[in-house]
């Protein structure tokens, strides 16, 4: 609970729409953050929404999903152990910058006059659109179209259809360039020291981008490259279509900082001048910039033979595949009729464009819209972003899974240095290795173990998918429960217990059995073990393989068992409550509420040592774990839980509220369910954190949809059975969305009166509604009466 | 407890002698530990013990107290509050290295023959010398002898006699250089990357000094500089006096970098050829290096016109004077007879040379003889330091008070910036503010706090010294006693508890009720409020002042008293001890007798969080309340902790062994007690700690004192009355030692049948001996018969 508040947004940037967001003036205060809104990405390739001259540019930037340039971590003062190599995404270079000149004069919005000006995100197309007339200096009227998408088709691939069209006749130059911004120049090299917040990008403030190759082939630009430290390579390849009547002129200049094409056109009166920037990016960690480029071109070939349209219509298509699983509509009675559903929309989107061709590769906290954190993946992924696709992608969920399991040689090397068995997952990577400089909210959140474990089983159970156990996770949850079986040890009192770890409040660090850790370690024991009984008793082949790779002995499971069965839960008898550790209780509880809003978030503004020695919680932590391990706590249990912590609960991380507002839900505290659906849904459309500039906080754009689906539409499914408890709070007037579970697809609409759950595909799904037991088949949609609640 | 053993030293270094220490021999391993153990200081201006030809030099350096460079820390992860301002003390430019070359060709010692070799430090003397004869390539026989001084008297001035004869004529060039290293050159730059083991000093990688004056005025050289960025001043005056009968020719050659003086002499057989060196340094904080060179240059020719021989006369009266106070007598059976007496000296020469002149300056924990820790103040001064010094050179330990007393306004800013209230004093620092880029164990030591309020007591009990109090004292009482009232909280229990801190055991960090720092701040507490309850009560006017300027209210002294009164202490009553802290006890015992040696100390071997989560200490932590505050402990509670911590002590503290030797005496644990003395006394002359090379430990050399005078001799001052206790243990013949107290001298001889209480100076003394209250006179020996202890 903070005493901050949600802002109304300003007028003119992103009114009520159903599908669009759209800005109607460029303002330089909302400029950073329009940037982020109206980012492109396909989970792959990510550019930031600039305006299309590149100018003014808050924080411009082109991203691929893991290209990244490491750098050796200095730490002020040593230690063993430390993190030692810096991972940092690459702001690699940019194809976005369109600019115009009519009559010599250039296009600039902020001092323009522009009688008409819309810059359109359209999430039902995947298009960044803006539509413009300007009326230039010399009193021509010039009206600008132009189109800008990441294809979620051809994950490489982004293309802007650019047009102008004059009233009258007059000079017009356009001028598509291709920006290297990972080298620093004068124009924007930034210091390399060290930044206030934490939570922004690293400036290496040195050459990044080696170029390896730079060749023009007619008007076509062909630049290859190669990090310095990281060894990665890129390739990029741009070509320019103009379709032009008028009279006109090209020219090209191929530069590994800074190309350009250039047409300038005798445009006639109403004659559009339109050129179309086709750009193929190719990355890899191994295969030389040469061959990248080879493959750059062909693909470059296919594009410009095939042409716009082409492209515009498969991000429709990919969009409808998108929006016809993962679409929730939400009527609400408070605001503007579509202003929730708008936003509900945008975080949606954002989830698509942060994972749709994220293959090989994980989700940066921040997706692929902001170098903040550094385009590292954190648990974020596991346990936000994955429940979502599970229900609705459940083929990107396996995928991400997949590149979990690869970092397993790192996470072993890791385990060895910390003097642990098994394999410790990183807090944040890119690569593999733990990156995260500050080890008490870092690498000692050992939770990231089993939240890995916990998100295997979550997918495993909803896609119902148990030949990916073979395949992939049974080596995953054998190291990981041998990590929890030695980080933990038998106390005098016979329980298993687990010192010096940090929760996911990071408020607190380095405390004894937290409670998130201890009941996610236990599920972690549990599942590996009987996974592991499983595999013998099923797939003993697959087993006796799977022993011998991993030398797995008899007795392991039954340790594994013994731990979690003495496995220590702090509970405070008095209170009722679940310590959220050891000691949390007896500490000094921080007066949330008497705390000056300027000094939130409290990171910013105090020392670690004051927030870590007393009752104050960054994100909700043992709420955390009523919600992921809700079977485990009653309903009461629940209430007491989170009436006392809420209090102390500042969300000062952006992970919290969807979290709290889940929990809200489900204890029946609608109030508070819907104060935290708010700041879960409009986190950064309303710039709730204060630092939407730096990007998109995937991980709350997720949550925002588990408050909505398991949080209102009360889905759960614990031990893999799908139960829905719907509890539309009575702001909403109805909710609908779909779940896609054991390969069925199943509609739900919610109202206050009327209920109907549809099943679309697929044979006959068992669910529990309200506590009833329904089969559903297709072609016969339940529909069920709400029965009447008390006062 | 370690597993560690103390090596026996070679032959050829330090063989057993009461006042001297012998290399008999140059060897390569063994260099760098000589070039910190012949290292000579004065407290203000320290040089290393470098051979006169300054190669091989392991680690060549000159230092003057608290000059220091700034660096801005980088912090790998950025949070609020952390160290900002590094602080390292600067490589001055050296003035050591005399080279000779007869026949041109150079001595150069790894390889010449030399038939006799001797490099003696005389610790009666205070000087350097050496004596070798070269039998030179081309057959000759050169007698060079070398004296170096670093005046006690004269605290900015080094001098160095220089003398060679040859058996045949030759020419003989001696190069006398000055050598500047604190700029990095391509023969001595380092790179500025974390360094592995974090005990060392910052190495900055850039220009230090700005040249701010070179001047060549005769054969005298007068440089002056200016550090970067902490904008301190340093001039440095250079003359040669030549005695040479022989025809000879001289050069000089000022430069920044590397200033000469030249003299080429035909010698003669059987003619010394001699010169001697004379240099003053300055340095300030604001004066322009001209101004300081004005003074060095004044300085200087009063040196040069008295001569070099009474240097050394004063040089031997500040040592006789020293020597008079502080030499303790120990006559081992075990080892060779003199070769503990010959450690026991060095230890206290070291504090000798730490101290003498450090006027207006901290004592680094390295003193003069390294730039280990970037030659920062820690507690070490006043925990260790002080006790020393207040029985032997009080003024000294007044001058060391009022020091820590003008950095009363960075401490104020500290507690600011940690929303606090008073003043918290940095873990470590030379100018003030704190400087520990690792919060845990850095600023989380508030105890520091308590230990400079507990220091100024115990001076002003030992002294006597009340008028203290009001001119220095009281200030940072209230000031620090705020603090702990702010700090702590009351509990649900009723009790003041601290949470969130890290007691003087770096293995274990950021706990709740440190015992060691709630017994401290008990102390703070409570002696703040009855200082200024007795100031009010006697000194009306002083109070009436304090209290305006500190804007103290009538309240505060009360709740300081309650805050004591219900200060928790933690408790086990199962087991009769006193847990480290709230939850110490529950954890994981480490098993420090398996841990293989090489993995010693832990710190450059295990992630922090490894050591941090279990039951093992880097030094002694109960053990050290219950030394400092061993009144407010039973002789039970003694042995029992003692016996509980022991197994679990590390010793990876050099800080450790003394405490534990001294507690270990007192409860008649004999063979700990002389083992601790040991690796005390031996800690750098047998590089227990394995980084002598890097310097002095002094703390260590001064716990190795309180070992024997605290420890064996049994001297206590709780409450201001001094108490002796003998303890002297059967491997010891006899110990002897003095004390000042109140302005009273006295001298203590121990021996197994007969003790011996000589007042030597001053009023009648009261003395409590084995329970016994005494008074002693001048010119009449107390002689007291040795109890027969039992079996």
């Amino acid at each position: 609970m903070t005493q901050r508040t949600i802002a109304v947004p300003p007028e003119h940037l992103f009114p009520p729409d159903e599908w669009q967001m759209i800005e109607r003036r460029w303002t330089p205060e909302f400029a950073a953050r329009a940037e982020t809104a109206l980012a492109l990405s396909n989970g792959y390739l990510g550019v930031r929404g600039c305006l299309d001259e590149g100018r003014p540019a808050m924080a411009p930037g082109t991203f691929i999903n893991g290209f990244h340039e490491t750098w050796p971590i200095i730490h002020a003062e040593e230690a063993y152990g430390l993190a030692r190599v810096g991972q940092t995404i690459v702001n690699v270079p940019d194809v976005t910058t369109i600019e115009l000149y009519v009559d010599d004069e250039p296009l600039f919005v902020p001092t323009a006059r522009t009688p008409e000006y819309f810059r359109v995100l359209d999430m039902r197309n995947g298009l960044l659109t803006r539509d413009l007339l300007w009326s230039t200096p010399s009193g021509k009227h010039a009206r600008l179209r132009s189109t800008r998408l990441v294809s979620l088709e051809h994950r490489h691939v982004i293309a802007v259809s650019y047009e102008v069209t004059l009233d009258r006749a007059a000079p017009v130059v356009i001028r598509s360039r291709v920006i290297n911004r990972a080298n620093p120049t004068t124009d924007h090299a930034e210091a390399g020291e060290g930044q206030e917040d934490p939570r922004l990008g690293t400036r290496l403030g040195r050459r990044v981008l080696d170029p390896r190759l730079c060749e023009q082939e007619g008007d076509r630009l062909v630049l290859g490259y190669r990090t310095v430290q990281s060894g990665m390579t890129l390739a990029l390849a741009v070509d320019h279509v103009p379709d032009v009547a008028s009279p006109h002129e090209v020219s090209t200049e191929a530069d590994p900082d800074a190309s350009e094409y250039v047409i300038a056109v005798d445009a006639e009166p109403d004659v559009p001048v339109r050129v179309v920037k086709y750009a193929v990016y190719q990355s890899s960690r191994s295969v030389p910039a040469d061959e990248l480029a080879r493959r750059a071109r062909h693909t470059l070939d296919r594009i410009t033979a095939a042409g716009f349209e082409p492209l515009v219509t498969a991000q429709r298509a990919c969009m409808d595949r998108f929006w016809d699983r993962a679409d929730v509509t939400l009527e609400d009675t408070q605001n503007h009729p579509v202003r929730m559903q708008q936003a509900v929309r945008w975080n949606l989107y954002q989830l698509a464009q942060a994972s749709w061709r994220a293959e090989g590769a994980g989700i940066p906290a921040k997706g692929l819209t902001g170098d903040a954190y550094d385009g590292h993946y954190f648990w974020d992924t596991e346990t936000w972003v994955l429940p979502f696709l599970a229900y609705t992608q459940p083929r990107i969920a396996r995928n991400l899974l997949r590149f979990r399991h690869s970092m397993l040689p790192s996470a072993r090397a890791r385990a060895r240095e910390l003097d642990l068995k098994g394999a410790l997952f990183p807090w944040r990577t890119i690569r593999g290795d733990e990156a995260s400089a500050y080890f008490m909210a870092g690498t000692a959140q050992y939770h990231l173990d089993a939240d890995i474990a916990y998100a295997i089983r979550r997918y495993v159970d909803i896609r119902g998918d148990t030949g990916f156990i073979a395949e992939t996770g049974a080596e995953i949850l054998v190291e990981t429960a041998r990590m929890w079986a030695d980080l933990g040890f038998y106390g005098d009192d016979g329980r298993f217990h687990i010192h010096g770890v940090t929760g996911p409040d990071e408020y607190t660090t380095m405390v004894d059995d937290n409670a998130f850790t201890n009941l996610m370690a236990r599920l972690n024991l549990n599942y590996a073990a009987s996974t592991m009984r499983r595999l013998e008793a099923e797939q003993p082949d697959v087993y006796a393989g799977l022993s011998a790779e991993l030398d797995l002995q008899p007795s392991e499971p039954e340790d594994w068992e013994r731990a979690a069965e003495q496995m220590y839960i702090p509970h405070d008898p008095t209170r009722g409550i679940t310590p959220q550790d050891a000691t949390f209780l007896t500490h000094e509880p921080w007066d949330v509420r008497a705390t000056p809003s300027e000094r939130f978030p409290l990171l910013l503004h105090y020392h670690p040592l004051s927030t870590y020695r007393r009752q104050v919680l960054k994100q909700a932590d043992v709420v955390m774990a009523m919600f992921l391990l809700g079977n485990e706590f009653t309903l009461d249990q629940k209430r007491r839980n989170f009436d006392y912590y809420d209090p102390l609960t500042t969300g000062d991380s952006s992970l919290s509220a969807s979290v709290q507002s889940i929990v809200a839900s489900e204890i029946g505290n609608e109030r508070a369910a819907c104060r935290y659906v708010d700041f879960a849904l409009l986190m950064d459309l309303a710039d709730v954190a204060g630092n939407v500039s730096h990007g998109v906080h995937i991980a709350s754009a997720a949550g925002g949809w588990m408050a909505l689906v398991l949080g209102f539409g009360g889905v759960r499914d614990f031990d893999g059975e799908l139960t829905i408890d719907p509890r539309l709070p009575e702001r909403f007037r109805s909710l609908g969305f779909s779940l896609r579970f054991h390969d069925r697809q199943l509609r739900v609409a919610l109202s206050h009166d009327l209920e109907s759950y549809a099943l679309t595909e697929g044979d006959p799904l068992a669910v529990v509604i309200r506590g009833e037991h329904h089969t559903l088949t297709t072609g016969d949609a339940l529909e069920l009466k709400v029965p009447a609640t008390g006062p």
